[in-house]
């Protein structure tokens, strides 16, 4: 089982950005310090920009923050949106699905409600519960 | 989110082999009736074969039946079985991880218990819950 590689960094731009809440930083900055894409990663942040999880200032001394209170960022509402889709099975798309059961099969409603149990249990979490103290401890001393 | 194809093709394997309790069936029939991957669908038997999950009988006249009882094949268990991993992210996994939160990050133990979430409720099903009368009938109907 495997989430989008978007999403993975999606939180983890998030959880640096929450650190970091006094001041703007680049994707350059977020990109080095994970070791990660730095187009991936812009393209990550301008999709969460959109959705309103990140505030993006243009120019010279621009940089990303936070859209809104770390207490307000809802984990499950960020995988909800970084991943592109729950199509865990191929019969749960809406493209190229031709499977002889189709939707009279139990399979896909079950794992339909297996993913809603897994969204459910990150929808009680905030990115506040993600930054605790060694967390944001290593992530500020690696800004440093 | 995505499940592995082998999963997939485990489920419905199994799901069609509940559905024929009094006969073998090979690979070729379930492949075509599923028009799917026959040399994918042999490793996944095979893999289910290893774990006791099904049956395989060798020879001119051999097949495939389920190797127990459809209420004892539980769902999360075979995708348990299935599934090569959960790592979710990149951080859960043994090799290649490099994030510099490594293993003192809130979110990989997060997406864990999302993840047993996510099991928990499949393990309250067997084979026997994906074999409703209508998927019954659809599958025995393919293969007249």
């Amino acid at each position: 089982m495997r989430l989008n590689l978007s999403t993975d960094y999606a939180l983890r731009l998030l959880m640096y950005l929450g650190t970091h809440p006094d001041r703007l930083c680049t994707i350059q900055e977020v990109a080095e310090r994970f070791d990660i894409s730095r187009t991936h990663l812009m393209k990550v942040a301008n999709l969460l920009s959109q959705r309103g999880w990140v505030r993006s200032v243009r120019g010279k001394n621009g940089g990303l923050q936070l859209g809104k209170a770390a207490e307000a960022i809802n984990v499950g509402a960020v995988v909800r949106d970084t991943e592109a889709d729950f199509q865990l099975v191929e019969c749960m798309g809406t493209q190229g699905a031709h499977c002889l059961l189709d939707n009279r099969c139990q399979l896909k409603r079950l794992l339909h409600q297996a993913t809603l149990a897994f969204l459910a249990h990150l929808d009680a979490y905030t990115l506040v519960d993600l930054l605790q103290p060694e967390t944001r401890q290593i992530l500020l001393e690696s800004a440093s």
